[in-house]
C-alpha cells in the first residue's frame, strides 16, 4: 500500500534516566509527529509511506528528514523553508508520577508557516491508496486548515481513502478560534472513510448526547454511531484506557455500518508512554487497507498499540511478525 | 518561610543501569545529606532554604556549592575549609537485590572538622522561621554534637522552632561512644519543637516500653506520645514501611496532644531508594510551617514521600502542584 | 574448589535503553558463554576457576581475555589464534516485547575452529576438583564434539568429576548433523557425575517418554530419574519456569538416587533476562561441591537463579552472602 | 563588587563528539547569553552578581534558573512569564571545518515579550556598583530597546556604571528596523561609562571613517578614539583576532583619555569557541572595577579570554588565581 | 544525476574517547564501505544516489538499511539474505599512535555470499548517469568478481559512465588468488571511464615501470598515464599523503589526455582518518559529472578529502556550500 | 620476567569532556598508582606481574583488584581490610589551562593503614626476578616506609633486583617528617640496583651540588653520577621536558658506570597526561631486564613515555610492537 500523512513534525527532547530537565545536562532527541508515528509504524508493517509536510531549511530540519527516512518514510514531498520547528521537552515519568510535556514554539514552526501553493499537491496525491489528516493540524491556523480540507476533498475527488484521527486537544487551540472547532472537524469528517474518535470527541468537541441510561460500552457504541451516520464515514476506530491502582489496561473498538466490535481488554507495562496511541492507529490503518477481517483487524490494531508502549520513542517500530506473535498469545521471554 | 539546616553535605557516586562498581567505568554523581534533601524539597514547595555546613576548600567543594545552589539551597552560610568530604558509592538495587551503600571518609570530612567558631550562629539564625538539626551529626564527634546543642539552644532563645530529625544509626556511632546517645539526643529533644521519629528510636535508643497488650499503632502512638510528653515536644511525625511479597507500601503519622494521625497507606513504585525519607520530611515541614490542617499535613507529607521514591537523586524535587495533584487522586499518566 | 570450564566466549553487543539496534548508535557489551557464566557465579562464591578457549589473536580477542579476568576467570588455559569471536546482538525486551538475539558467526569463531592438539589437556586438567562441558559445544562441529569428548574421558580417569549442562537448542545444529545429536549427547552423559536438564532434553533428544498419567512434578521426576538411571548419573538439576500473566515464576529441582528435591517457587523481577540460567547452574555447582546439604543447594542453586535476572549481563556476580541473605528471606531494600 | 546585567538567556543544545545534529541522537545543553557568561565569569572572580531577565514559566525557565545559580548567579530578579525560551543549536567545528550555530525561536521568547513595568527597576539597580547592557538587546524589538535605554538612565542617574557591550551583528536586526540601529546604539553609548566595541562597530554602525593612511591599530586606536569622544565614554576594550594558516591568535586592547594599551598576542588552543569573547569582557570588567591599572587590566582580561576558549560551554569558569597563573607565563602541565 | 553504487556494508564499532577495547564496555557505530561513503557524499551534494548490496535478512540488515537512508541512500536495491556482515572495530589513534582496525568475519557477509541472480540488474542500472564499482568488491571471491564485470559490461553497453576506485590492498586478497588480482584489474580498467588509482597501483598491481630519472609528481604522472593510455581511461584521479613530523598534508591531482593538474597541498587536521579518501572521490567524481572545469575539480575534491578528515565517521556529511567556503580559503571559525 | 611490585592503589574520577567538576554529572573511573601503571606497562610488554597492597574489604575494594586483574595484574598478594581508599578528582585540562589533581582521604586508606604482619613477604618475593618501590610510598608515614625498607632487605639478601622510582614530592609530606626525607630515600637507594631520578631528586632532596660552570645534560649526567657512586646504584634513568611555547618535548637518559646515554627528543602530542612518567618507566625496566643494549633500552623507554601520553588513563597499555613501530620512526596513520 502506498500510504501518505499529511502533518507537523516536531523534535521531542528528553532527559535520560528519568531525570527532571533541571537534574540533566544532555537530552535525547528524536523527530515525531502523528503523521511520522503513523508512517513508522506502517512502514515496519511493509507498507510505502510518504510524509508530506514543512520543515526548516537549515541542519535542523535537515537532521529532521534524515531521522524520518531511517524510521522508513519517504521524504520526496518535503519542504524546506523558514527556520523554526516545533520542539517539545519530554520528563518521563515513573510509577505515581506522570510524564510531562513542555511545547516550544509550536505556532511559529515552518510547518505553521507553509501555505497551500508551496505543495505540490497533485504530485503528492499521485498513486496514493489513502491519505492521513489529523485534527491536530485544524487547531494550528487557518492556513493549515485550509490545506488539510483541500487535501481531503482532492484525495475524495481521486478516490483515494481519507483517514481522520480527531485528536481534540482543547488545549491547541487559540480561544478565539475554539468556536470554530466544531464547523472546521465536520468540514473533515464528511470527507473522511475512517475515522479515529472516541467518546469524548463526540460529546465534547461535537456535541452528540447519548442517552442518559446508557453506559460504558453501549454509551461509546451510541455516540460513535451517531458520528459515522451523521459524516456518512465507513468505519470508527479507537480505545478506551482503564486504571486500576497501579495496573492500566487498554481495549479497542472498530464500528461499522453492521457491527462493534471490541478487542480484547490487555495490561499495559509502560515504558514509553507518548505516541503509544499512534501505535494503535497503524496497526488499524494496516489491518483495514489489508482487509483483515474486522475481528483481526481490531486485535491487532490494539495489540499493536500495547507493544508501542513497549519501545522507545514516539514512533512505533514493531513488525506484522512481532504484533502477531503476541496477539496470538504466546508468552515469550526472549527470541534467538 | 526562611529555614535553615544545619548539616553534612556528601557526595554521592552511583555506577548507571543498575550496574554493580566492578562493571562499571563511570559514576554519576550529585551532593547530598539530610539537610540538603529537606531544604531542597521545601525550596520546591516554595520557602527561601539556608544551609550551614563546611565544605573543602578546593573544587570539589566548590561544586558541591555549585549543585546545592542549582537544587535551590542558600550557600550563604557554607565554609570552606580543610581537604575531604564524604562520600559515598550506592549500587542501585533492583527487584530482590537490595541497594547497596559503600561509605568512605566519613570521619574526616570538612564538616566533621568543623568548630563552633568557625560558623557565625548569629548571622545564621537572624531572620529564620525554624532550623532544621539531624540524629545523623550527633554520631560524628563531639565537636558537632556541640554545635547542634548550641544551635538548637540559641533557636530557642530566639523563638525559632526546632526541628529535629532522630534519625538513629547505630552502625554510625563509635562503639565507645554509643552510651552517650541517649543522653546527647535527650539533651536536643528537650529544645526540640518539631520531632521525626519512630517506634524504635523511643525503644532502642530511649529505653522507652511499651505494655506488651499494645500491638501495630497502639504501640507506636504509645512510644511516640510518651516521648512527646517526656521531652515537651509540640508535634511529632514519622512513618512505616509495610512490606508484602513484591509489593511495599508507606504511611505516614502525626501526633501532638490531642491527635494520633494517619495518613492513607500507599504502594510505592521505587526508582530511587535513597533519600525518599527527606521527601516525607520535607512535606510535613511544609505543611505544618504553613499552617496546613494536620489531616491534610500528614496525607500531603506521605504523598511527598512517595513521590520521592520516583525521581532520580536522594534530593526530592517536586513542587506543591504536582504533589497536591497526587494526592488528590486523579491517575494521571501524562500531563501536557 | 579449583574448577576448569570448557567452552565458546562470545561478544555480547546491547543497545542501551531498551532500545532496537535501528534506534541506537551506540552499544554496550560483555563477553559471555555458559563457561565464561558459571564461572563468574563460583568465582564470587569464593572458588578459583579456570576457562579453557580459543580467542582470536588480535585486539578482539585480548579485550575479551582482560574482561574474563576482571570476572576473576584465570586466563592460563586461554590459546590466541584465528581472527573471529562468535558475536551476538541483545535487543532487551520489556514488558510483552521479548528480548531478541541475532547471531553473527558463530560457527566461523576461534573456538570453532580451535583443535584438540592446541590445548594442553593434561596441564588444564591437573589440580581441578570438577570440568565443565556444556552442550551447546557438541553443536558446533565435530572437532569441538572430539575435543569435549577426549576432555570428559580424561577427567574421568582422572576422578575429576564431569558436569555437564545439556543446554540442547535445536536450532544450533546444522540440519545434517542433528541425527547425530542423541549419539553424541549419550557419549558425554556416560561419563558425567552431575547433570543439567529439563524434561525436554529427555523427550525431544533423547527420546525419554513418560507414561501419559505422569503429569507436571511427576513427569519431571520421571524423565530424569530414567536419564539418571540410563546414563549413570550421580545428581540431576534444573529449573522450570512459569507465567501467569505478566508474572514469571521460576523453580529449581535436584534428583539423585535416593530424593527429587523441589525449591520454593520464586516471583522473578527480571532485569537482564540473559544467563540468569547459568546462575542457578553456578549456585547448585558451589552448594553440590561444597557439601551443602541437598535441601540447601536446590534452594541456594535457586535464589542465585532469581537474583541474576536483577544484574546487569549475563555473568552471575553476587556472592554467597548475598544469596544467602535472600534466601533466609528478609526483604531488605537498602543495605548500608 | 555587586554586578547587574540585564540581557537574554538562551539554551544551547549540542551533539557531542564534533558530530553534527543527522549524526546523533542525543544532545549536550546548557544556558547561555551575554549577560549570563559575563557575570560567570565574574562570580569566579569573586564578585557578586546577579541577571535581570525573563524564563517561561515552566520547567524548561525553571531548569535556566538552576543552572543559572549553578553558575553563582543571584536569581532574585528573574522574571517567569510565557512559555518560550531562545534555543541555539551548536555544532561543534574542528580544524578547518567551522562550528555552526542555527537559532530557533528568538523573537518569540519569553525575554522578547517581556515589558518594562514586568521589572522592579528600583529594587535591581539598589546597592549595585554597575550595570551590564548588551547591543544584542537593542536587535530584539522596541520594547527591549525601551527597557535598555531606561535602565542605562536610571543607573547613571543613580551614578551606577553603565557598561556596554557593542556586540553588533547585522543578521539579528530585522531589515526594516537596521535603519534604526545606530540612532538606537547612540542613545546608549551616550549613557556609557565602559564600552566594548571593535573597529567594525565605529565603521560599520556608527559611521566613523579613519584617513585612509591609518593602519592596523594606528586606525583602530583612530576609531575608538573617535567613539569615546563622541559620545563621551572613559574607558573603551576590545580584542582583535588574527589567523595565520592553521595558528590563531587573540590580542586585547584597552583606551582611555590618556593610553591606547595592547596587550601581548597569544596563540590560541581553541576547544569551545562561543562565548570566548565573553571571558575577555569579564576579565575586563573585572580588572577596571577593581582597580587593577590599566596594563595589568587589558593584560588579565586578554588571558581570560584566552583561557575561555580551552573551557566547555559558553560561559567562563576559571578563577582570577588560574588567570593570574596563565599570566605570569608559567607553563605548567598539571597541578598537583 | 543518478548515482548506483555496488559494494560491500560493514558496521564500524569504535570505543569512545580514543580508548582501546579493553578499556571500554561501550561501542559507537555506524555503517560504512566505499559505496556507501561515496554515496553519502554525493547525497550531501545534491545527487540522487542508488546502493546495490545484500544485507543479512535480520534485524542487524534491516538497522543497515535505515543508517544508510539516513544517510541519503537508496535502498530500492538491497537484497536481504544470509545471516552474517563484516564487521570492523576502530581503535582511534591520536598523535604517534596510530587508528587500529581489527577485521571481522567479512568474507563469510551476507554480500560475500551474493550471487549475480539474486539482483535485478537491469533495473538497477535503468536511468543512472553512472555507476561506481570499487577494487575491495575484486578481493572477495569469484562470485562478487563476476558480479563487477557484468555490471561494468551492462554499464557500458547502456552508456552509463564506469567509475572505478583501485583501492588495492594486498592483504584483502588470498594467498592463492592473488596472482589473479592484475588480470581482473584489467578486465574492469577496459571498462572504465573515470578511474581512481595512485603510483602504487600502477606499479605494484599492474606492472608499470617509470624510467628511474622521473621523480616525484613527473612519476605519478608517467605512471598514470601509461595506465590512461593502456586501458583506455577518459579521467584519472588520485591523492598523496605527505607526512613532515607531526604535520600532515594532501594533494589532489586530475590527468586526462591534455593536461595532469594538481590540487594545492593542504595542512591536515585529522579528527576521524578512516573513509576521508572516499571524502575526496565523491568530490572529484561529483566535481566532474557535474561539469566543474578540470582545475576547479580536482580542487574541490580535495577539499572534500580534506574537510571529511574533520567530520565524525566514514561518510562525508559536507555540502557543496560547506566545501566551497574552505576552497575559497576564507577562514571562519563560526557560522551563525 | 616475573615482578613484584609494592604501593598504593588509587581511585582516580575524571568529569568527561575536559569539563569542570563544576560542570558535570558524571565522572569516568579508573585505578591507578605507580606500581600498578609500571606492572600494566609490563604485562603488555610480555612479563607476568604481581602487586602487592592493601584494598578496602568492601566493593570498592573488590572492583579495584577486579580493574587490576584486567590491567594483566595478578592480585594474589592484595589484602581485603578497612575501609578506604585514596581517590583523587582530574580536571583534564587542554591548551594552556592545565589539568587539575584534587586528592581526597589519601592518608587514611585501607594502604595506609596496613601493617608489615599483613603481608607475607617471604611468599610475595618467591620467584621474582625484581621488586618494584616508589618513592610515594616513602611519604605516607612510618608504617609504609618499614614495610618499603623490609622488602628492599629481603629482596637484596635473595637476589632480587631492587627498582626504585624516587618521585619525591614535597607536598605528599607532612610537614614535620620532611626533616626524615633524605635519611629514608637514603635507606632504600643504598640497597637499590636501578633507580628512577631526575636533577631535582638528587638537589632537593639529597643535596648534592654541581659545579656552577655545568649546565644542562652535563649538569644532569654530574647529579645523577654522583647519586650512583654515593649510593652504590648499577642504573639510573629519567626524563626531561621542555616546552617551547605550544610544543613539548620529552627527552629520557641512562647512566651506569660506562655511559651517559641520551635518546632522541621527542615532540608530544598529550591526550592524557597523568601517569606518563610510568609508561617511560615500564619501558626502561622491560628493556633493561630483558637485555636490550642500553642505547635501544633508552630510546624504547622514551617512545614508551612519549606514546603513554596518547592514551587514555594514567596505565601504559602498549605493546612491545607498537613501541617499536613508532621508535622504528615509520609514520603510520592506520593499522589495518
Amino acid at each position: 500500500m502506498n500510504i501518505l500523512a499529511f502533518g507537523e513534525v516536531m523534535m521531542r527532547l528528553m532527559p535520560p534516566d528519568y531525570k527532571l530537565l533541571s537534574q540533566s545536562d544532555s537530552l535525547n532527541f528524536l523527530y515525531t509527529g502523528t503523521g511520522v508515528n503513523i508512517l513508522s509504524g506502517l512502514y515496519k508493517m511493509g507498507n510505502t509511506v510518504y510524509l508530506a509536510t514543512s520543515l526548516p531549511s537549515n541542519n535542523v530540519g535537515y537532521a529532521a528528514a534524515a531521522n524520518l527516512r531511517k524510521l522508513g518514510i519517504n521524504d520526496n514531498y518535503i519542504l524546506y523553508k523558514n527556520q523554526h520547528i516545533g520542539i517539545y521537552f519530554l520528563e518521563m515519568g515513573i510509577g505515581d508520577r506522570p510524564s510531562r510535556v513542555t511545547y516550544m514554539n509550536r505556532k511559529d514552526s515552518s510547518f505553521a508557516n507553509s501555505n497551500i501553493e508551496d505543495y505540490e499537491i497533485e504530485k503528492m496525491l499521485e498513486g496514493k491508496s489513502c491519505i492521513h489528516l489529523c485534527g491536530i493540524s485544524l487547531a494550528i491556523n487557518e492556513n493549515i486548515r485550509n490545506l488539510v480540507y483541500t487535501l481531503a476533498k482532492k484525495a475524495k475527488e481521486k478516490n483515494i481513502k481519507v483517514i481522520f484521527d480527531c485528536n481534540f486537544r482543547e488545549s491547541l487551540w487559540k480561544e478565539e478560534e475554539k468556536i470554530k472547532a466544531k464547523e472546521e472537524y465536520e468540514k473533515i469528517l464528511k470527507l473522511s472513510d475512517i475515522v479515529f474518535a472516541g467518546e469524548k470527541d463526540g460529546e465534547l468537541l461535537l456535541g452528540i448526547e447519548a442517552p442518559e441510561e446508557l453506559k460504558g460500552n453501549d454509551k461509546t457504541k451510541f455516540i460513535l454511531n451517531s458520528m459515522r451516520k451523521l459524516y456518512g464515514i465507513e468505519i470508527m476506530v479507537g480505545t478506551k484506557r482503564r486504571n486500576d491502582g497501579k495496573k492500566q489496561f487498554l481495549q479497542g473498538y472498530l464500528l461499522d455500518n453492521e457491527d462493534f466490535i471490541l478487542s480484547k481488554e490487555y495490561e499495559l507495562t509502560i515504558y514509553d508512554r507518548v505516541g503509544a496511541g499512534d501505535g494503535f492507529a497503524a496497526g488499524a490503518i494496516h489491518g483495514i487497507l489489508n482487509g483483515f477481517d474486522k475481528k483481526e483487524a481490531i486485535e491487532f490494531a490494539t495489540c499493536s498499540g500495547v507493544l508501542a508502549h513497549t519501545t522507545y520513542g514516539d514512533s512505533p517500530v514493531l513488525g506484522v511478525e512481532d504484533i502477531k506473535r503476541f496477539m496470538n498469545n504466546k508468552h515469550v521471554d526472549l527470541i534467538r
